[in-house]
């Protein structure tokens, strides 16, 4: 009801401000009987880790985490399992000149507006870090999705105006993780390195768009008639920071297409069906097809720059204020395993909503 | 759970299916008090309905409801509100040919495959004749935000390749229901209808684009982290037959934009504090801020053809199949109400649940 | 949220009033490919309908409902199941004298100061003919059950001052329908009947208990920590009018045991773990050890009495009220079938649930 | 739907095993606003903990618990308020023997049967240790209710044998936490003292009943028709730990009366409608009417006792079983606070769901 909560059967709640004592999810509904992968977990939590380049917050945070409850010898229990990861290296002091301005584009209006209070460093739960808890919850998803061979790779398709235009399928998706910005085509991706470069020289940043890919869908996930797969995908993306829009398979692109180019015709191969195109994106009547769900993420460029820019004080009175402190002039690269880590949470908990189909 | 409700506190549960007894809609959680407007049931219903033109299907559905429950002399009483529409001018044997074969980018391979069974005629559930609950809930809803003068305009901005590129803020919304594709550009209307009747000619269908205008937002709606108010206005989109893609504020062409640019710098004026730009679309933080919401949802070309395609039956047996019956070519002009009832939804529900944010 | 609603998975939603159009239910999450055995249904409406006998209410219910939606050739098919029940024989003339008066014990008050509005006719929800939602929603859920062989049988355990001390064991429950006042043994139900004339002769009304036997449940039913199933049993006995109390197994009489009476000592019989006494109800832990399950319903006297009565109206004026209309002077062998329809619907969701228990 | 969570909008999650790192809770949906009052927190853990005298059990629970998100300068924010109770004395060799048998009237067979996986130090979830959680989450709950004047206490009305019989409105509800048993009757409390001191003497345990009395709570608390007050608070209870029964107003005595008796007389005093009689318990049709609600609890005695005992392992072997270990002979008195804590939980709820009953 308050939002801090996700998914039905596979659910997570997460808690923790960006500047108190830490983050902290505790992962409800998740099957007996798992065994913990626990590199899972890791490689994600450094994928968004800040830190990692010159193109990144220079922010060293640690993300250790703590295995509260849940597991038991390395398995699952049936338990709701608890993870916390303490903040270690907030810099609280970064904030002061915040006390009383609304920084452009941020929260601190609409918090201070809603609640009547605002916890000023870091911006509280609408801050990024908030997406640990995403993180690890999606880890945990993706060993029940590896239980049914299902593959979820994200990669950045453009940052400013840089674009990957080349379809998926084309692409090696098995190099996104050597690429500093999450690009499997290394030509655009040090074109983006250096767009992102110049954006930082000038104290501006820039948005840009996440790709994601499934594969080995099972046919059947997706609960008709409001809780449609893309539904549930599309509020998961809309619901990351800094995100404004979603589209899957043809998108908006393919409203300019006609229903004799854009209809899916489907054939038989082996024991398989499948369809000649995919314009569907791997979802027909809200319900995935067995081809593979593909979708865009589309992220503004970061509110925090360190231009002075105009704004009011909670009093409304106008300043000129200055951004200090460490952001990443682009955090699309930083997105890629939150936005994996929310499909999987989708997927995880559709997987399970999906066992009741049948009698 | 099973995706036949929508909404926390103000929830809508729909049943019924196309070719069936009819459409039903149970409304709970509407607030006592409240005086039914039954115009705006009819007026949404009317403009929902097919066999309004040449460019609309041909079907003329009569869309009289009944009320069953929850309003005592004109007045919600607390209680659940149920209407029912029947199934009047259902043609059964139109589906017909439909018994084994699976129509291309339809919901019959899916469904068949979740459930084991397929409720033929019409397409069961996955018909878009089940919107009627949906519009009939919106209005409802709408009723409530008229409690707090909230504004909700709906129009076609795209159809096919012809697009309204105007901003929002330059048309005259009012004039939107005057038009037979509802879009208030008067030229471009007239391009889209060209354009839909073109594509009846071929047999083939159209997609597009509808923008959706919310003004007189209260500031403080929207619950962090999860259910963003954009995150669910995207669910609620997505979870609309035909629909491929959705983009709030700058959208995907935002993506684009520098920092510097996209910062919607706040002022004052008056008592409201507001922003110059609005390129956050009316939400930051997930949060309703004040100033317009816009939004963008993308709808594919209608799956219905009638041009002969290419398929299989459910033994995997490839065929040709040839679509009868009364489909409309572009079913956007229809979506318009539609999108309008869902966004009311989301935000009737989120007024009521804004009603805990504060001690 | 607003309480019209039962259960997770298998999830029933009720709407209607006891003096409107009638009374209707929408069945959601039911698993596909159930077979409809509408006999359950009858059956169970038949036992919960008044003007039975001599000792129930005059009122001549039909209780014909229509099937909305969700069965196709007599197979359940994933979609949401409706049914309509509508009232034909209410007199809300009978009605008219509590225009303003608050009645003793009944909901008047408490829904006029919550809702500021009174939907007058027969109570409109809080009236007992809602069960019927109830009972057809158990019957659906009762045909999950069969697929497990899981049986549940209700009986009238006490009337006012009359007990059955025989426990269930020594019953035979196969005679529970032949008895008018759902008695099993055949010397209290004559006894039992006795006291209901009595008190109908005497303008008065008696309550009772009804006693709830559950067999061949499966092992592992019941969500740890808060989702116990004897909690969710509870909360369901609790939903239903006038009653007054709920205890399971050894319940309050077991509280005067000591542990080395009271714990339930596990063997071993063929492959099956049994205990060899059941005071733990078949529940230990919150989840079903596979035992019987076995508990206990208070009923209050029925609060409508044709004996004058003290209250006061609307304004707080004093006056003196006498009921007119058809009420049972006990409506607690009515009852029976709504607990077991209760009973079923917690048993039908946990089965689900339990679904999700593993990998 | 994993039953770790409780409420709908005042909503606390729970985690943690008796034998694990800790117990932790979060609390969503609290109002921002709210100051934080930490003596309602530590008196209700004191009360809850063992080793407070020589009929509890010896272990010198700490309780300690770290404030770990939600809490800003002493005031809640709206976010997500999370706390964190290490385990500090947890033995977890005392439970060595228990590692393949099955303990009489314990959750170990149904936990194994249900998840496969059986975590065996101190019994896991099923463990009272995880009160604590709802203890702190009661705490929060109460501080809202403080707000509302509402007042609860709850007290010991019988251990085994010895009961209490006298009517709340005739004790003094201040002197019970006098009580080591926490009854408010001196001579009664006594020989409740001397009871449990005998079955301690035996290795035997007791049972009991918890009697909890709410006062000033506004009239319109409560969702007809499934989640009436009394049937939220039936379930909260019968999540409780060794629980075997809950009754409200006058219970199962109630049943015994003839409605001319029951029926609770409406007058108006001053401003104020009251009843003569209270036999409803403070509800009338699922709903508050500002009367005090009361309402007895029963507890079975302790399943852990020194006494040798039967049992078999989970290979279905028979052994005879001595527990080691610090238990309480009686854990009624140290129910106390949880029964209060869930009603306060409930109230909670449901003050925040009655925001939305009006427009």
């Amino acid at each position: 009801m308050s939002g801090n909560s996700f998914g039905q059967i596979f659910r997570i709640t997460s808690y923790g401000e960006s500047h108190g004592k830490g983050i902290g999810v505790v992962i409800d509904g998740c099957p007996a009987g798992l065994t913990l992968d626990e590199s899972l977990i890791q490689n994600a939590l450094a994928s968004r880790k800040p830190g990692q380049s010159s193109i990144t917050s220079a922010r060293a945070e640690t993300d250790s985490y703590i295995i509260q409850s849940g597991i038991s010898n390395g398995i699952t229990t049936g338990a709701p399992i608890a993870f916390f990861v303490p903040n270690i290296d907030a810099q609280s002091k970064d904030y002061e000149v915040l006390q009383q301005a609304y920084r452009p584009s941020h929260a601190d209006y609409t918090y201070d507006m809603k609640y009547g209070i605002r916890d000023i460093a870091g911006g509280g739960r609408s801050s990024a870090r908030e997406t640990i808890a995403r993180v690890i919850g999606g880890a945990i998803a993706q060993m029940i999705l590896n239980h049914y061979k299902i593959e979820i790779v994200a990669y950045v398709s453009q940052i400013g105006t840089i674009s990957c235009t080349k379809h998926y399928e084309t692409l090696d998706l098995n190099s996104v993780q050597s690429s500093l910005v999450r690009c499997p085509d290394q030509t655009i991706s040090e074109q983006m390195i250096a767009a992102i470069e110049e954006a930082k020289q000038e104290g501006d940043s820039l948005g840009g768009v996440i790709t994601c890919v499934v594969k080995q869908v099972p046919v059947g996930l997706g609960e008709p008639v409001y809780d449609r797969l893309e539904a549930d995908l599309a509020k998961a993306m809309l619901s990351i920071n800094a995100t404004k829009g979603f589209e899957i398979g043809s998108g908006f692109a393919g409203t300019k297409m006609k229903g004799s180019e854009h209809n899916d015709i489907f054939y038989k191969e082996g024991d398989q069906i499948k369809t000649k195109t995919n314009y569907s994106g791997g979802v027909q009547g809200g319900i995935s097809n067995g081809m593979d769900i593909y979708f865009n993420v589309a992220f503004k460029p970061t509110s925090t720059i360190f231009k002075e820019q105009e704004t009011i004080d909670n009093a409304g009175n106008p300043l000129m204020m200055q951004m200090k402190g460490r952001h990443d002039p682009c955090v699309v690269p930083r997105a890629v395993p939150i936005v994996e880590a929310m499909t999987a949470l989708v997927l995880a908990d559709h997987l399970l909503r999906n066992r009741s189909a049948r009698i």
